[in-house]
């Protein structure tokens, strides 16, 4: 039903360029490690979980062309491509032990596909945990992307919103286009209209205007990373969010694989918290719309105190976004890998 | 120290051409009344009040051109160039009044600029009651563009402002951009720099990050229509403002003349909401951002509950957001017309 981020095909990773979307949908058949770095440089793949599944997926290209010898510089190569992605790294260690195992080419492909299906199992198990609290009928919000786009499954906050309409709940979904970098309007629209699920486009300040006029029954949305207490660093725009959920009473859960959660970060005080450039709001959709020299604030991520958080939805199960909810979450057992060929 | 929207000077009307903003700062001089009704026409002057002054200036236009016989089709004209704008049909019958009693064009000039200076009075009023609710520094947020090129004035939210950093305040503006059509990144951004306010632009699903982790002293916005309960309709996006400054317990100051609110309207439930084109949301920048066929909500403004409002800043003075604030703001005498020259 949603959009396939990639697939495996006849030794070749094809990948959804993501640069191109909404107005064109194209994708790339990437059959040699340069091309899988490409598409990751300039965003042609998206998304944590996404990354990571091509990065292993490179390797395994790597191994095709240009046998054993080729395998470390293609981990060399596809490290380098995106080096603040956590999946990635994770993704390419396991790969890297598959091939210092010995393991050949077709081993190389088996595990990446064992990769791929184990993130799709994630999201579909986000997706079943997440779906139970999707009303029969109504409108749910949702801010940014963290969907199937962002992942190589079915997204994590969108998850249980595809789970919910293949079942025959009637859900119409508000979108959040997400200032500045629209990820909402481009991404988030596209792949919700692809899985025809009703859906209407919003600029992030009308989230009250529509809680208030047209009745919210739920916001969910992704995470970026969730601290010992519950308290949840994701997109900006997803705290006041929040705040206006909780003035008029609307559930407000985080969907997001046990894996974002960091028993190291305390609290959402300690999340570092990401500035970037001032063209994303001066020129963010192509043409200059500030005065120049305007100082300019752009944090790409809030942090959402736990307390706003109704709960969290994890692939181990649903748990309250408190320091208690966080410690049973993580002493939940990991269901263990999915039946083989799942979601590849 | 604000920018100055229009003047008249040596028998023409000078406008700052706000089409050409933020990136031109352009002058257009109207020396005869089909200049004015473009100029009103293709927005390059805008804001009801700024409107109305200019159209009287047109009427003054027509005669010193045509002579008394010019003078009905000058107000015919300059009606029907912005059907909607309520100001413009207040400053027309002003200067009608004067023509049937007889006036000249010097007497035609006289009243268009007692109309600009009662204006540019009105502004400043509000600016003095406001002003003594600016801190003495700190920062401060506001929507849209309430400010001078709105008015033939300093304008309205933003008048307490500039008085306040007149007179040796250390404010810092955030200026919320204020989607979809950017009135905030346009002309708010550039009316502040270029009176030396420190300011810096935000995306308007930020101003839940400044007030946690910058510390907000007061969020400020005009208002299209103020009801009998003292609920506010104004710019999309001010009520979930309104929404986090409350959870932040930050001061939500509404500013406007008098002559905004209405009476007759009992509540904001009965105030008619503007739904406009959607193209705004998805082209609002200048080029295609969301799927074609997506559906979009677009409305133009929201209705902020007057719990939400710590008080209404208007000409009269300050008084609370309630059916008896309303009343007494109704009752306060208007001080009357503002000494001669003042704000032409």
């Amino acid at each position: 039903m949603h959009p396939r981020t990639l697939h495996w095909d006849s030794e070749a990773l094809v990948l959804i360029d993501q640069t191109r979307l909404p107005l064109a949908v194209e994708e790339i058949r990437c059959t040699d490690v340069a091309a899988v770095v490409d598409a990751i440089k300039r965003l042609a793949v998206r998304g944590a979980p996404a990354i990571g599944v091509a990065g292993a997926y490179g390797v395994a290209l790597g191994a095709l062309r240009g046998g054993r010898e080729a395998v470390p510089a293609a981990l060399k190569d596809l490290a380098a491509s995106r080096p603040t992605a956590v999946n990635l790294f994770w993704a390419l260690d396991r790969m890297r032990s598959v091939h210092e195992a010995g393991g050949d080419a077709a081993a190389l492909v088996a595990e990446a596909v064992r990769i791929h299906a184990d993130d799709a199992a994630r999201c579909r198990r986000i997706g079943e945990h997440g779906e139970a609290l999707m009303p029969e009928t109504g409108n749910i919000i949702t801010h940014c992307n963290a969907g199937a786009l962002a992942t190589a499954g079915m997204g994590t906050a969108l998850a249980p919103i595809y789970l919910a309409s293949e079942r025959g709940k009637r859900l119409h979904i508000f979108v959040d286009e997400t200032r500045p970098l629209l990820q909402g309007a481009r991404i988030t629209a596209w792949e919700l209209a692809q899985a025809g699920v009703p859906a209407t486009l919003i600029t992030d300040n009308m989230a009250g205007a529509v809680m208030k006029r047209k009745g919210v029954r739920a916001v969910i949305v992704g995470a970026d990373r969730i601290a010992a207490n519950g308290d949840v660093a994701n997109k900006i725009g997803t705290y006041p969010l929040a705040i206006v959920a909780r003035h008029h009473g609307v559930p407000f859960y985080v969907a997001a694989p046990l894996s974002t959660i960091d028993p190291g970060t305390p609290h959402g005080d300690a999340i570092p918290i990401e500035e970037r450039s001032e063209v994303e709001v001066t020129e963010g959709m192509g043409r200059r719309t500030a005065p120049h020299g305007m100082a300019v604030f752009n944090p790409a991520f809030d942090v959402t105190p736990h307390e706003l958080v109704t709960a969290l939805v994890t692939d181990r199960g649903i748990f309250p976004a408190t320091a208690d909810g966080v410690c049973a979450a993580l002493a939940t057992p990991d269901p263990g890998p999915p039946p083989a060929g799942a979601g590849a």
